[in-house]
């Protein structure tokens, strides 16, 4: 499948019109950003390290049940996607308590949530990712009940499913963030599943391993995701092919 | 009904013990307050003003068959109501964009909205109020799903008598914030309604009749407050007697 047009080039990746009307190549970048791009720097191979791990994520969920965009990796930065109507709507779950959640509500980072939480965010830079209920989704809709409740569902299975995942390469998942995306009228799991969308702390020594390294300049960032693909790859490779 | 001791002195009434242990007196203050307690000021006769404006809406609102902890008027500044625990969960109805949420989404102040639009705040100074969702209200155990589903109905029915008291006298309700509390196993509307809880706006010329007026220093502001209570006077005294 070769590119065609560049459709949209985002924060942290790219994506390219392909010959069929129904897929686009996602490209990943070596940027990376937060604090909503006021903080920027590109961090070589981070981008090759996101595809492969995403690739193996959404694999992983795929045999599971889990209805994604993915297709297939064409290239170390490419992976083949179904083309989507994205919903403007970011969906966060938390196992534990870390980041913005800490200092909204004045709880120690590092608290164990008693259940999986799951939050709604409005998909706006210039807004800030300004949190949102589900009525706001509804009243602005962004999306209807119906697809906010697969959404949730949805985000619910995968936080199951990938909390086992890490679990088993003893690392915790403290929370993480979707994206979903209408396709010939339904709604699929889009963007990428990396450690740039997810909190990973080690089990044990519970140090970081994700994009707060970035955001809280700890250094050794992109030696930590290759950490994180590693532990992937040793555990999960042979099984898989 | 005595007043014994002081339960619980707030930024804008005082609470007192009683001889009953079910019946608590609220005490209306000139104190005024905006952002958290950080702008401050005793606006002579404020208290006075409210307090008769709670006491008819809250007539009101038993008339037309909303539980809430009103009991009676027992003095300018003091209305008996039935002792509860408060729920920290401030339930926000809005009919027109306008102040936090405006900023929030980046909706233009007096845009009206599609329907009314139900938010949940965390009510805590220090936290600054925080924005939060159903999730958050379980997940915290604020309140529980049954709980939270009988504020959300009543919250939408005070809605709609209330824009129906207010259309009445040629004010628009643009939005307001009420608190509930458990009293007798049962969820009652606690706290006050009033121009300090409300935001009214005049339906021909649109002019500030509410708290905003103090918030962002237009001046007048007992004078609105008063302007309201004289409406709401002429229109519904002789009715209610
Ligand atoms: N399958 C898909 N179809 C269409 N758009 C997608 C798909 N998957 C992800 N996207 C969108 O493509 C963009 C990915 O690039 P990214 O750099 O993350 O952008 P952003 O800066 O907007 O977050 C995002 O806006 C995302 O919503
Ligand atoms: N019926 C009631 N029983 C117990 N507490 C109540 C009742 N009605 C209101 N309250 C509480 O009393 C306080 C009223 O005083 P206020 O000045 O508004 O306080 P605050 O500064 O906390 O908003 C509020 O904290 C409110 O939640
Ligand atoms: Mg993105
Ligand atoms: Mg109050």
């Amino acid at each position: 499948m070769e590119k065609r047009e560049k459709l949209y080039e985002g924060k942290a990746k790219v994506l390219y019109t392909t010959d069929s009307e129904n897929l686009l190549v996602q490209y990943f970048k070596d940027d990376t950003t937060a604090f909503d791009g006021a903080k920027k720097e590109v961090l070589e191979d981070k981008g090759v390290i996101n595809c492969a791990i995403s690739t193996v994520i959404f694999e992983y969920l795929e045999k599971h049940g889990v209805r994604t965009h993915f297709v297939e990796r064409l290239s170390p930065r490419e992976m083949l996607v179904k083309r989507c109507e994205i919903i403007p709507v970011e969906v966060v779950v938390r196992n534990v308590a870390a980041g913005s959640f800490c200092r909204r509500y004045g709880v120690e980072e590092g608290t164990p949530l008693k259940e999986p939480l799951v939050e709604y965010f409005y998909k706006s830079d210039e807004l800030h990712d300004p949190m949102v209920c589900p009525n706001h989704v509804y009243l602005f809709g962004w999306a209807t009940r119906e697809e906010l409740g697969q959404m949730t569902k949805a985000a619910l299975e995968v936080n199951e499913l990938l909390k086992k995942f890490f679990d088993e390469i003893d690392i915790l998942l403290v929370d993480f963030k979707l994206e979903f995306g209408r396709h010939n009228g339904e709604v699929i799991l889009a963007d990428e599943i990396t450690p740039d969308s997810c909190r990973l702390w080690d089990k044990s020594t519970m140090e970081v391993l994700d994009k707060d390294r970035f955001r809280k300049d700890m250094g050794k960032v992109v030696e930590s995701y290759k950490e994180v693909y590693r532990r992937i790859m040793e555990r999960y490779e042979r099984v898989e092919e």
